[in-house]
């Protein structure tokens, strides 16, 4: 699947925008960090326009803002504010994964260095912080500025757990099915949920919000499924990332976890001696690729993302959202687990 | 000086309970590094009391709290979240600095790597946001909680700018006395003007803190030139830190600072040349502590320090505070620029 769904290009302009107004206000050396990792300039301070991130996590915010209320201006600077956390933790990520390319671009770190990228990670992630504040100039009250601010920073302390795990697990064998739901919820279905929430908080009550935490949590597991098999079977000049790079970076990463549990004892014990060793030669990578055929890995990823979306698209109904809105529930479902970038 | 005002001892347990409150709401292997940090476990998790720091931003948290207010309970999460800055600061700052020693014990990243030290230190970034939250249960308005909120990440943010500060001034020759305030004003003064300024503002109007930002600002500056003097003539013992570890760091710090800027021109020439090489050797050490004997560069940092002490006492007569408490604020700016550690 190649297009994005429609509702995404409704808020692309107005979500930069704001992106670029809340980090612009701040006119120092350090955000030329945060600007050229957002696609705004090069490294040499010279304007462009650079390959971007989907603002998912921005669009999702404004889709459960929209489909429960009016004026969605109101929604900016909060799925702005998602949308800059999500995007401190591909900055920090990068430093930890030592990953030199993002969005076919050099990596902050790789630019700047590596003590300069952990300023600009967290600098991105206070300025999400302060976006809130934002919220403001649109009359919405102090109370709901709290609420926004409690879910923003609880999903990013869950956000953090997740990256905890997924570096733990790269020096262990034993990780399970179950381990991997665990780590996947924190990892990367708690800021999907947050920013769902997000937008559904600045219209509802809190006792309104439960199925849309649902909707959020299956989606998030479904879109990181997704996310695994393009990380092994993805097109580079799609993704954006190196061919099996998830391989390479020894990420136990779902079909890895499959292999891992349900290969033969002898492919399993050959598996556990290369990802014992320091670095995962090109041999071994193939050899890896050959493994996850044999367990029909992928399959059961698809099978495992599907039965998610599922939970996600039957979760839809119990949304209290206008009804217009339901088709655009289901297209962005549907995007995110057939997509290939 | 040896010892703390006794202004310090009156809080110290409190702080630490709150932040042991704050931390162990979460019970997830990541915050073992944090608790390990904050000297309260071994790397192992066996509890223990370890070293701590002296809680200097808490604790003029909490005297700009009493001296303007009562019950100085409701201040305690304020001056926990300032701290908890403070703490995530010096995580990610030792993984920047390659720092393998803290409190005479080693560095998070020394123990648990620079992946999992980054998450640490952004983990205890977040948890100071959310400890904001609990000023609810002391009835703090929303109002306020939303300007504490403000003043905390603003103050985070231009401490991140004086980082970017501090480690750019690494590979440059040319900075000079104004550059080098600029940098610490961000790095150092912003935080704790943060901290007198979150107190006052929990009881006082925003009208009424102007002079407070004016007294952490000056004691900032003093503090900081006094923990540069401390940095390359300070006691391994006391400090903590190995001895002239600023130097060997290439930090440019004020007596540095002066050299390079009051130094004949054949010294001039010879500290850029050894400040050019990649490492310090133990030999050009001694060799820059001979190039600041000639300039006198520990007395000259000692007036500038006293320079500042004095203008940070002379604003102590404009804060709207209660009289008991002056002498409060003369001690712990007296302390400040006298410590040995």
């Amino acid at each position: 699947m190649e297009k994005l769904p429609k509702i995404f290009n409704q808020f692309q302009n107005e979500i930069d925008n704001e992106m670029k107004s809340i980090i612009s206000e701040n006119n120092f050396p350090l955000y030329d960090m945060l600007k050229y990792h957002m696609g705004w300039i090069d490294e040499n301070k010279n304007p462009g326009n650079f390959s971007k991130g989907k603002f998912l996590r921005a669009t999702l915010c404004m889709l459960a803002y929209v489909s429960t209320g009016n004026n969605y201006k109101k929604a900016l600077p909060a799925a702005a504010a998602i949308e800059l956390i999500h995007n401190f933790s591909l900055i920090h990520d990068d430093i930890q994964d030592n990953d030199i390319q993002r969005r076919h671009r050099p990596t902050i770190w790789y630019l700047w260095g590596k003590s300069q990228a952990i300023n600009a990670g967290t600098a991105m992630k206070v300025l999400a912080n302060l976006a809130v504040l934002r919220l403001k100039n649109f009359k919405i009250s102090n109370a709901k500025q709290i609420e926004i601010f409690k879910i923003l920073n609880e999903s990013c302390l869950k956000m953090l757990e997740g990256q905890y795990l997924d570096i733990d697990y790269e020096d262990k064998f034993d990780v399970n099915p179950e381990d991997y739901i665990i780590m996947i919820e924190k990892k990367t279905a708690s800021l999907i949920e947050g920013a769902i929430l997000i937008g559904a908080t600045l219209n509802l009550n809190l006792e309104k919000i439960a199925s849309f935490k649902k909707f959020g949590n299956f989606l998030g597991i479904a879109f990181q499924i997704r996310d695994d098999i393009l990380g092994i079977w993805g097109s580079e000049d799609k993704t954006g990332k190196p061919f099996a790079s998830d391989i390479k970076k020894k990420k136990k990463s779902l079909p890895i976890v499959i292999a891992l549990n349900q290969s033969p004892a002898d492919i399993k014990q050959d598996l556990k001696k290369i990802y014992a060793s320091k670095n995962i030669s090109d041999d071994n990578v193939r050899k890896i690729l050959d493994y996850l055929n044999i367990v029909n890995a992928k399959e059961l990823c698809e099978e495992k993302c599907k039965f998610y979306y599922n939970l996600a698209i039957n979760e839809i109904k119990n949304l209290p959202i206008k009804k217009k809105y339901i088709n655009s529930y289901k297209e962005i479902s549907e995007f995110l687990i057939k997509r290939d970038f």
